[in-house]
């Protein structure tokens, strides 16, 4: 029977060797599966860009795949280990809240435990070679199962996901910048998948550069050099400038503000 | 029978999760070989820098190797998603101009169109994973032939590739930096490949900066912190600094122009 | 019989497509096995942080594993290509120090000759390509012995590791900052592997900005914010900043000097 697929979300960048040896711990366990990066660039330490990351790869991870998610800057304090199991795929990662988005109520949760599914003489500051590949490798092997990683866990740490802020007439909706992607797009705090939907068909988005128009379905939609907001590929409202680099010059930084004013002409 | 193998040639970076869930697609469709970046470093929406790095690792892939070449400022707009056939080896890629190096005679060329080969709820903005990737993987597991992704095109893009000016009395070529590598050597618009071939033997190179000195074989002929001409691993003419870096020190920015002047002496 | 794995640790980063096209040719002769990048992301000819991340990623490789380690400032003059034999994994490298902490007294050294393991026609610039990755994949897949690659090598180049200094009278011992990692921490000259070890267990550490306090276990012994000197996963003695960027915030560039005062109380 052949392994599942290993996917990889970190935050440990590609110039040091982090990435590699975690690749070579599973090898040496007996994976022959796939080892894939989902990437390696979420920015250091940012908690919830690895949230999203997760969220917007989820869908499209084959059935059985198993995800080591790390970005963690408690390693060496004692938070713990957690494995999650949601509709047949597998996410081992820390007790910090990057599961967040993925804690809907069918998932399972065990605490991945001292014993046999960790090095021994595991270090203080590097559970991504210790802890989490070692416990993907024996998943996605199936030398060890789900259930047999630990015991069940309660209450694992959420992150506050930042909500769209609405004013009290309903006129207008403060949105905020979450990621930045390597095109200069700015990713902001509302998807398609919010349980709150907003009434975003009649208005204009603006930030403190000007008005970025009404919402479109692509950059496409506007000239080149004009700015555009839309729903992204994976169902985040976005915003870019076609042909350029929103971020730069809309100065569209994580934090920044875009206010969308509802019209009232009808 | 084994799977062929997949390469990525794109402009999407490693920061975002783009190139990781194009694999993870590949993958959802049963693709059993390697996938491979060769890069997905080209400068945002570069196409010549794209053409350019398709044309320098065509001669490497491996017969059936399929290629995903994505640099494609256009998503969104009605461009053709392409398919090409040359020499046992395919390519998908939007038609751009991305496929210009190898749109020789021989080259068979199929428009992917609308059907089984792509994802029916595609998105405006990603057409790597919605469009490309499961073309790939169909080629590459064989679960399609080439003739059934689409029909035949005419007339794709073709890229205006820079060729090097020679002055009128044939004394002055002026050649571009077209790319710069990362040790800082600079990539210039001439080929060993070039159908026409210049007369390089008897002259010496010139940027701004001073000169370069004559053709040579390569940066050990010269002593450390001298600059150096020669043609690269790929066949192109390439300014280098023995143990520097030619951008830097010598300005050579992409655009900037080098001077061969012909000697006349015999 | 399964192919073994290669690995790679060069300094061609990702923007091109160096890495890529070592892969392809890989996979041209044949190799099933997994490649796996440790990392691309040496800083650009500097062999001494190759040969640590080396030796860092060493224990973890599988047996029969074969490693490409290219950091090659002298390619294109006459120095040796490489390939060594210890403790049943492989490493292909230049013969200019990068294997300086593997020549144990245990390993065998080759020397990789013209001849069916390199391509005939090698370009003089990219031996990563033209000779290294060949002559991993014939070892990888077993279709030539190491001792077939060449004669034996006789007085490899040997790199001066820097050791710590001990004042004269033994009070205090001078370190220095050999590689900077995505986090900013800064990797100190001495490891617990060193044959001779220095007495740490009583004193602090001080930079130019300051204490950075006693040896500890990991960054989470200190508050958010605090400077802390501890053994890195690969055992190697480092400074961070918890939850911030040492590098960067007490000017820990590579090269920098760091003191630990022995402490006179008992």
């Amino acid at each position: 029977m052949k392994h599942s697929s290993i996917f990889y979300l970190t935050d440990f960048g590609l110039s040091d060797t982090f990435a590699g040896v975690m690749k070579a711990v599973v090898l040496g366990l007996g994976h022959e599966g796939a080892q894939i990066d989902l990437t390696h660039g979420i920015a250091p330490q940012d908690v919830l860009a690895g949230a999203m990351a997760l969220e917007d790869t989820w869908p499209w991870l084959p059935s059985g795949s198993v995800v080591v998610a790390v970005v963690d800057p408690g390693v060496g304090t004692p938070r713990r280990a957690l494995a999650l199991h949601l509709d047949g795929r597998y996410v081992v990662a820390p007790d910090n809240g990057l599961l967040t988005p993925l804690l809907a109520k069918d998932a399972q949760v065990r605490h991945i435990q001292k014993g046999g599914a960790i090095q021994p003489d595991r270090s203080a500051t590097f559970h991504g070679r210790d802890v989490f590949a070692p416990a993907a490798a024996l998943l996605a092997t199936r030398q060890r199962k789900f259930e047999d990683l630990g015991p069940e866990v309660n209450g694992p740490v959420l992150l506050e996901l930042p909500a769209p802020q609405i004013s009290p007439k309903g006129r207008t909706i403060i949105l905020k910048v979450l990621t930045v992607d390597r095109f200069g797009n700015a990713v902001l705090n509302h998807s398609l998948r919010d349980a709150r939907s907003l009434p975003l068909e009649r208005g204009e988005f603006h930030c403190s550069a000007g008005s970025l128009g009404p919402l479109r379905r692509t950059y496409g939609d506007v000239p080149v050099g004009t700015p555009v907001v839309y729903w992204n590929s994976a169902g985040r409202l976005e915003v870019a400038i076609n042909g350029g680099h929103a971020a730069h010059q809309l100065q569209l930084g994580v934090g920044a503000t875009i206010h969308f004013k509802v019209s009232s002409a009808r």
